[in-house]
């Protein structure tokens, strides 16, 4: 039987119940019988429930994991092959490593953590950690001046704080 | 109440129903409507907790994305800083390359799937792809001559099988 049937049985059978005007002791005896197989049932039912949802986590865990581990297998073939051609021609490898580097931060941003910029915006706690303070003129206190290690991600999936230097009065 | 002391008082309280040799309808009818509340509750937390766990799927997802993808943060940095040093030395980096290339490696091997060396091995459709085959002198036939592109993670935890070139009689 569904939920939603069952929940409109029990509303349905309480208010025969009630309606009943002189019942007997039989008949009674017979619906606290079944109540009490329908209420050990429901019980049963959590319990189960309970059970597939701790197995299933660990699925579900397992499964996001591996698949945010095979959106890196490309990043890492070529990683392998930059390195196989920079042991015979270092100087042709600037470009293959930049295309690496591309490469990884789409599949950040893929998996829902794009790169983010912060030059120029102001000091936020929140998203920034200052390494330093730095008087430059024209610029207003509190001015993020350079990105030393940039964030990934933004707000509740933020993965890290950027590291910057902030502008501070002269 | 817990679930379990739950189930202890309907085992008694079923027990006691069974010994009371002559209840009144009153006392039943306080049975009947303590059981459908017990029941109704029942069908009321079975009905919260599904809700719960299809929203709980999505955040542990969520969080399990966020954490494979923290992982990968710091062979980033190491692309970047490498491109960095490749543009004014390129000659230097190959050092480094190989170090990012071992680190990306580890990443995975944590992740549950390690890199997979197959060269030696017999041929495996469930783990190999063959790209070509070799006549070689006095290697057996179906022996894994040369990994193209290597597997990572074995059985149930294969993110994929490696490319293999594989010996046939010659």
């Amino acid at each position: 039987m569904s939920e939603a049937s069952e929940r409109e049985e029990a509303v349905r059978e309480s208010a025969e119940s009630a309606e009943s005007a002189a019942p007997d002791v039989a008949e009674l005896q017979r619906r606290i019988t079944e109540l009490e197989d329908r209420w050990r049932r429901a019980l049963a039912d959590l319990d189960n429930l309970r059970k597939r949802v701790s197995r299933d986590a660990e699925r579900v865990r397992a499964e996001e994991r591996a698949r945010a581990a095979a959106e890196w297998l490309p990043v890492l073939d070529n990683l392998e092959r930059a390195l196989e051609h920079a042991e015979s021609d270092p100087a042709s490898i600037v470009e293959g490593l930049r295309a690496i580097r591309d490469q990884a931060q789409d599949v950040l941003a893929r998996l829902g953590f794009p790169r983010r910029d912060d030059a120029g915006t102001v000091f936020d706690p929140a998203r920034h950690e200052a390494v330093a303070t730095l008087a430059q003129e024209g610029v207003p206190d509190g001015t993020v001046l350079h990105v030393v290690r940039p964030a990934y991600g933004d707000g509740d999936r933020q993965l890290r704080p950027a590291l910057v230097v902030v502008a501070r009065e002269g």
